[in-house]
């Protein structure tokens, strides 16, 4: 049997305590936080792609990462060998779910027959895998942003065969995703927008973007599948505009065309910023929205103009994530998808481990402090006491009950207004106390 | 009688042929473009607050401003005094509409009461000299943000009592509106978003701009104002986010509270370019929802993270502008209102001048290019080439009388797609030689 | 006596042991970290501007703040009780030092004259309070930029009359400076730029920009202030190209202009990010090119666009920003100067000492961790492993021993390069391990 | 012989008359401009790299271009057809210069001795079609960012070998330059910045840099290239920090190692505006510096954060880059060097056409109005009548013959100033109307 990674514990560390091993500090299945483990609250995934397929190349660079399946020159057999390297590298990093496309874990083919056949064959391999070691299917997806076919779009293309082919791939997906026991489904429109107006019109676009998803969702009817079905914001890479720019964007969209009720969001990190908005922000927009689904868990650089899609490490941005989370009542189906990648001068394997160990105990951290945050009721109760919606006036307003008449009644006969101050200051205090000190 | 400006001939300006007086170059209102004159395509309009009531401070500076009536000491006056310049101003400029916010034309008052005293008084005199002049109000609005009680929100205030002095604001302002005659009512709201979420509740917040919206839309209804509501979405200043961010921010937003048939969008160019998209972007989402409303016209700088509200000068971004409108069908009741302010070192009265008649000029060219490209079906033939819905398994998609399995046994069958250019530098080539040649 | 603050114990703080009074959790002056004390690392000042004189005015709003001396109207007794304020807020806060502008502790008299006479009656009253306090002052500088006459540039205006001024405003300051025993003075050129280039030449304007600094270092030389002259870089606020964009531009200007030997730099944090630099990056840029000076101590928002001098909160920022304090074996005679101020919605006087604790403790925090940091050699060895310039060709190429001719040769020779991996998540994970946990 | 390219008047375009067939509406190099010719002005460039090279793959796609010799499958017999296809296209193109990095013209051998052979063998081809052509080598370069070797840089590699490398590498670059009678050579230092801090010492990589530079500049002497040698900034891809950040930066940089007499920048538009400036201003301020090289001539996107190296078709941003170059006395022996690509969308060989036309005739309009612009003394004029230091105080100023003491003497007895307004508004009309009016 291979072995194409190390154990976790074989790998050095340099911690307060030097050169221990590599060991989780925060990450601990089984701790309970609140009514749930941690494992419960924060359903990690490892993104195929990234994890086993990403060289290292960029615009600029051919790659650069060393992966011990390289030497394997057949394709179908070294697709085989990624997914025994990747099973291997979700066991031994503890992880309970992994994410992937359709064309990460099987070589496309001369057409798209040959292409199905490629990926019912590694299916089997997958499903044995999944038997035996227990590591689930958090989502699959289909990809529909790398070939050629797809430079003008693939819902969105003004090629109609091109449309057809793009259902076709996502039936497949969908089909796989439902054999292989997915609890979800993933729409990122890699294509989904347009490199210039001057050619483009918009309003056609949108309109088959719509009749997709309908069919897409019909589908899944048709087939049993069950699962949560998932749109993926992201607004202007690789094209100059994505039609699925944010979270409003996407919502705007699904409420024109009557698929809110059957599609939720899968909101990244790094696509919120790079679409001017925190994370939190996102998560909280879904959330008030009844929309949030799952969560790709990375964080880009907020001086760089594209999507890095790095591990997670900051833990003001995981602590303020898994708050939105916990007022979420949790994840699930969905979970948290490091769509995050190691560095391409981090090409030794090992590095892979590094990211996902950071990643994890970061976000284990933040879950830990947001918890507490909740429990002392720190900003629930700063909150409360802010609005004033539930006597006199704001009742009424709260109620409908009122109307401009009445109110502009009202404010002729009160207008010594006082506010409060925001606190701004203080509550950032009080989140670093929690953070650093607890 | 005062004369607060020279008359614009006799304002120096050195084009091609130097020394020339001041004049148009291109805008003539009388002027047929297709089946409308220039003047019923543009609908310009001088935005009161930045011409007739800024004064050039900035954050780190004070006031630089020379205004004729600056040395009146008591408001009232003053106010008075402004609307003579305005109207002056207008006539001399040969603009056919103003907009105003309520706090721009008179002085806020010890209280409520007594503000709605003074824009009375002023409004008479606003009255007086529509009557006169036959320049119209485009629209009115009320100004929600200047105040310190608006500084956590107004209908998004944790306060009632902010919720309702806003109400009686708007209520005020739109009685007014629809007494002068106003065509549209305009809601910006600047203070409607978040400094932080650490003390915010978004869904709260959003339910009450909901419920505000509602009875605002109601109002209008009960004192039969029947212009159009518009609301003006601006990403993230003066709060780090407000809420109405984009144009499909908006939508979402409309959708979920049931206004989307009530409200229209005012789409303005610095305000696009702020949230990352193209004004044009911007333009043809809320065409293609059917929510075009009115543009504020002005143009930003784009390496710059403010919103700089520059007078228009680019005749790329009025040309694309210009086209939207003519595909939407023009833009009444709307219209395109220079929210735009000469610079902090422009400080002259004749610089005002400056400004419009170079905004003016750069959309009448920009109409005029428009509609050649229009007329010649220039873009409109590529597109219509492009996209193959019209036949086969296109009309199917079209029509929605196929599915994921009819079209995936297609795709299975018609695997060889050939895409054509999508000929972006060509289309380009063929934008400038319209713009540079004819 | 005036009372214009709580005692810091009489203030309520929420942290994770709830409702007890506010008190710094890291910072201790008396705290020995190495070889200093905590005070002498951090040497920490109160921006006067911010805290005594800024209104929470905004480009869209009035101002907010409720301080205790608004309501004296007479502008010199309410300049004097400024002062009073201050040094009261400076004692129970416990802060070393101070900064100021010419114009933020006196008001600018109808010339001139007038304003050196207010100054002078002014300071009279700052160097009691310095002698009655021990409070010092870090640095003073000129406020070049809120009057009108600077809207074109002080030092780089057009007009030599404002050079002129600026000369005899800088003189004043610095004079004043001196006497008050201030260890630095400060250049920012808040109008030193250009709105457009179409009015502007460059080439003058740096032109007389080196005169000007030339002879502010000699009038410098002939009172005797042998403080640090120091240049502050910002790229963009308030005009559209500063010409002080950041660390690297104002090297490539004191170089040009001979002045590298007199000048060295104060970097601000948010001026950075807004340049598209880590702060970071912008410390060890002045350090590696000799010329880190002092610090303005604050933090910007990255998806925002202009200068939010918000209190540093981030234990990130602080941890890598003492850091390079640290290797530059510390940062006197500059300090840490708060160019913070509370947000507008925080309005009531406490919010300055939540805001100047929350800044103090994140710094401290960060100077106990850099400092372990650096005990352990976390980094320091990584750095020495990485590099291999100290034998073989590495040593030639350090010693300037070779050339193009000997290392193409050598390269021919040694084709076979095996690099390592940068280890980038192993780091970020080693750095959260020493912020969260020791 | 090969016939890869069609005539430029077989190619249709679509302007105002309609289906005529493509060709130059501004660009005749015969034509007379001043006193040079528009060849001689312009001295237009292709870049090898994105036109006989790119792929137009990019992070989420494969290759989509169509190109003639995509079926040759031996690496040298490809490069010799591309040699072919190049010059067929610079000939039927009409354009007088190209540019290359030794990689893009031949393949990578197994070693640098091979990489030198191949690359021989080639340079042969090249010069027999320079010679057979007349078509000129404007700028050679090494590619020293493409191969693993160079992912943590090539001159500031921590690893001394990859120094080396890149030494052989130059060197053999720049012999080949000076035998194709090359008029310059360029650094584009693609890896010569860092992805962390953590693991990087600016101040060593720095002054490696340095010392690269020095022997470089040494070489060159050696080899008798009295050529202009060329660094080329850009701030922040594909690292995240680019030591190259800006003009300035780079002159900083130039001024510290002492080479800045032999060293002059290539300065590119979208590498100006991802750094923070406009195009304009990285021109002047290199100009002003007297280290104005040459121009790599293409355009971004604003909106978006990376370098998307687009063909340049805004005729604000030519007029203004040449209005500049004018004021510099030419670019020479620099170029306008087209580093821009088709759209990944626009795969047809004839797109490569429709790009660089649509470039040069862009640039040959903006010669034509900055010509004007000067002829007439548009903003010359305006320039000299704003800038009062020809006389009195002005004039003692400029002549360094005056002080702090005197200055302030003078602000004393001159306090009211009167500056004038900046009239941006009126110069952005002016500029409108030579554009597109004249």
């Amino acid at each position: 049997m291979s072995e194409y990674f190390p154990e976790i514990d074989e790998i050095t560390y340099e911690g307060p305590d030097s050169q221990d091993p590599l060991s989780f500090s925060y990450y601990d299945p089984e701790k309970q936080v609140g009514e749930k483990t941690m494992a419960e609250h924060l359903r990690f995934s490892v993104a195929y792609w990234h994890t086993l397929r990403e060289d290292g190349s960029d615009p600029f660079g051919a790659g650069t990462m060393q992966r011990p399946w390289d030497d394997i020159d057949d394709p179908m057999e070294k697709a085989h060998a990624r997914v025994d390297a990747a099973f291997e590298f979700f066991e031994k990093l503890g992880v309970p779910y992994f994410c992937f496309h359709d064309r990460d874990i099987a070589p496309k083919g001369e057409d798209l027959a040959e292409s199905n056949e490629n990926l019912d064959e590694i299916v089997d391999h997958v499903e044995e895998k999944i038997d035996e070691t227990g590591v689930e299917l958090l989502w699959g997806t289909a990809q529909l942003f790398m070939e050629p076919k797809f430079a003008h779009g693939a819902a969105t293309s003004p090629n109609p065969d091109v449309f057809a082919h793009a259902a076709g791939q996502v039936k497949k997906a969908m089909e796989v995703t439902e054999r292989l026991g997915g609890e979800n489904f993933v729409f990122w429109g890699g294509r989904e927008g347009y490199k210039t107006l001057l050619n483009s019109d918009m309003g056609r676009e949108l309109d088959n973007m719509g009749r997709f998803f309908r069919m897409a969702a019909d589908y899944a009817d048709d087939i049993g599948f069950d699962g949560q079905l998932l749109i993926e914001p992201k607004p202007k890479e690789p094209t100059k505009h994505q039609y699925d720019f944010d979270a409003a964007n996407v919502m705007a969209f699904l409420r024109e065309y009557g698929l809110e009720d059957r599609f939720n969001l899968n909101l990244e990190a790094n696509h919120a910023t790079l679409a001017g908005h925190t994370f939190r922000h996102e998560l909280q927009y879904a959330r008030v929205n009844d929309a949030l689904g799952s969560v790709d868990a990375n964080q880009g650089d907020k001086l760089i103009g594209w999507d890095t899609d790095e591990f997670p490490t900051d833990v003001y941005m995981t602590t303020l994530a898994m708050y939105e989370v916990l007022e979420n009542d949790g994840i699930a189906p969905g979970g948290l998808n490091f769509d995050a990648k190691v560095r391409r001068e981090s090409f030794e394997p090992v590095d892979l481990f590094y990211g996902h160990v950071v990643g994890m105990d970061t976000f284990a951290r933040g879950l830990e402090v947001a918890h507490e945050l909740r429990e002392d009721g720190v900003f629930a109760d700063v909150i409360d006491d802010r609005y004033g919606y539930d006597a006199g006036i704001g009742a009424e307003i709260a109620a409908e009950s009122t109307d401009f008449e009445a109110l502009a009644e009202y404010a002729l006969e009160n207008d010594g207004i006082e506010l409060e101050s925001g606190r701004q200051e203080k509550l950032k205090a009080v989140l670093n106390s929690y953070i650093l000190e607890s």
